[in-house]
């Protein structure tokens, strides 16, 4: 298996990117190959003291950032470490392909040089996030690769959903849900009152609607979200989480009564933090591309990166990309099966 | 000035309603009139000991709940304090109706008993919500009205939330953003590329978009929200703020160290959750239709109903609704004045 590495992806590239590889590579066999500046990606590796044989080095020279348009960027930067890795996936050199570099530039790169599998309308960013109440974290999808939803893409999230859950963590029938303003079916608008119905009529172990209130609470394995929705839900919740946070911070430093409090306490806050800790979650993968495609944070460190190279090796094992491909496949034979029986019937 | 008090609406009603009014109408002129069972509403004022004479009891016999399907229940129980409380307004009996009752049924009374101001496409429910690094707080517009939006309304909610502001803080011009998946014009679906440029064209201070991450920051006035992402962005800030202020209560009670800890910091602890205290903010007002009124939270306690009898003081005496009807008035005589102009110039 050769698992390809964004080395210039995200706020702390190279360094943190080599430092995450390098110590993901001491624990597995199978090859990393980070994309770079080769002399760059060598002294990084060089600062790490990195001897061992299973890390290589693809020589990319250009760097998409955050602020170029995705669309544009892909098609003048050939030889940036995005374009570079999404053609090399494509024609079979490497399996999975990790990048904290511009999600826009990923997903254009994904549609343009990968493509979808054949039936997907569109892919989905999908991200893991942790649970207050509940072990285990919950899987929301899309959280923004389409900001306008049609009830089928919802249908399709739940899909992909489903796969990957089973896929990585051997769940028989994940719980799904959909995000809506209300828990009773009817409740929404046109585009989630659609997408419940064909939810509810799909082989999912649809549970129905939820609120944003009760997502973090952690009842469900999967929850679908139209994007935009989808990148409110993450955005407000990770502002909230932030803004409270930060203030435990200011305050428990004002004064000594607060100070030795806090100190006393501090296992205890510690893991709090802990619950709404991402690091180890292993990056957002991008589903429904022709290729496995993991997103990291932009402001991801060694560790975010260390565990995004061991789940892109349970993410490559599970196939989720082939099992996406068998459902679609299936779905769309059943649907012509019952077609092509409904007009005999005629 | 006579203030309609909803005694049967939200969990903690009759009780915890009449004696938040009871509290208040110690220190205002006005009327509080309530409206409920007679004898019931009497019994509770008993229990209060109240003795002044600006709280009347409007007696009314039913109750609609959270459970009954809104439209239907506004036209079937032609008694309940809602249809009354509408019916009261609308006849200029009183000047505004607070009610922690059914959300969808206040809706629904508000829209068939009251109507809609002249020009206004839909109301909106607007909320007060918490800064964690600046002072004061933002109007958040629409929570949930109307969970199908178009570009016209967002620039309505603008319009409205402006002039709540307005006219409850003193504030000249307030700053006015738009929630949207980036901060750069462009971004979104249609439906918000068009809301921004109405927006942006209007007399309003429009600062452009605002992610759902730093809303909670407290750089604008007024956040200008479709109804379905208003209610996604409300539910799930307030999911995740329960979510870690519960494991910090969890946490800090487990073992004598944390628990010695937490004593200490106990004051600090109390600020932070002041921060993120609605109670006095006074309830949600629902804007646009042609009367006042003003939702508090269904779990409102005596000390929300009491902010929220202020609140209506101030809400009445700005005259928000006739200031709401002269600007949306004045942009269709622009509007008219602008076209015909344009006609005599072709």
């Amino acid at each position: 298996m050769k698992i390809l590495l964004d080395g210039m992806g995200g706020d702390y590239a190279p360094d943190e990117i080599v430092k995450g590889a390098v110590k993901a590579a001491s624990e597995i066999e199978d090859t990393i190959a980070i994309l770079g500046p080769e002399e760059k990606i060598k002294e990084c590796l060089d600062n790490y003291k990195w001897t061992g044989d299973n890390i290589e080095i693809v020589n990319a020279t250009e760097v998409i950032s955050n602020e170029e348009h995705p669309a544009m960027a892909v098609r003048k930067k050939k030889d940036s470490t995005i374009v570079r890795g999404m053609n090399m996936l494509k024609d079979g050199e490497a399996d999975i392909f990790i990048s904290g570099g511009s999600t826009g530039a990923l997903l254009a790169g994904g549609l343009t040089i990968l493509g979808r599998i054949k039936g997907i309308k569109r892919p989905a960013i999908a991200a893991w996030f942790p649970r207050s109440a509940k072990k285990g974290v919950t899987l929301l999808l899309d959280c923004g690769a389409s900001v306008e939803a049609k009830p089928e893409y919802l249908l399709q999230y739940g899909i992909m959903g489903d796969i990957f859950v089973r896929g990585i963590t051997g769940k028989i029938a994940p719980t799904v849900r959909l995000l809506n303003v209300g828990v009773e079916e009817g409740k929404g608008d046109e585009l989630h009152k659609q997408g419940f119905e064909l939810l509810k009529n799909s082989y999912l172990n649809f549970c129905g609607n939820v609120e944003a209130r009760d997502v973090v609470v952690g009842e469900s394995d999967v929850v679908v979200m139209d994007g935009f929705s989808g990148n409110v839900y993450l955005k407000s919740s990770e502002g909230m989480a932030n803004a409270i946070m930060g203030l435990f911070k200011n305050k428990l430093t004002e004064g000594i009564r607060a100070k030795i409090g806090a100190m006393l306490a501090y296992s205890k806050i510690k893991d709090i933090k802990g619950t709404f800790d991402y690091s180890d979650a292993g990056g957002a993968p991008i589903l429904g591309l022709k290729g496995a495609v993991l997103k990291v944070h932009g402001n991801s460190r060694s560790v975010e990166v260390y565990y995004a190279i061991h789940r892109a090796v349970d993410y490559v094992k599970s196939d989720i990309t082939g099992k996406i491909e068998d459902a679609i496949l299936k779905i769309k034979e059943e649907e012509e099966a019952k077609s092509s029986e409904e007009e005999s019937n005629e």
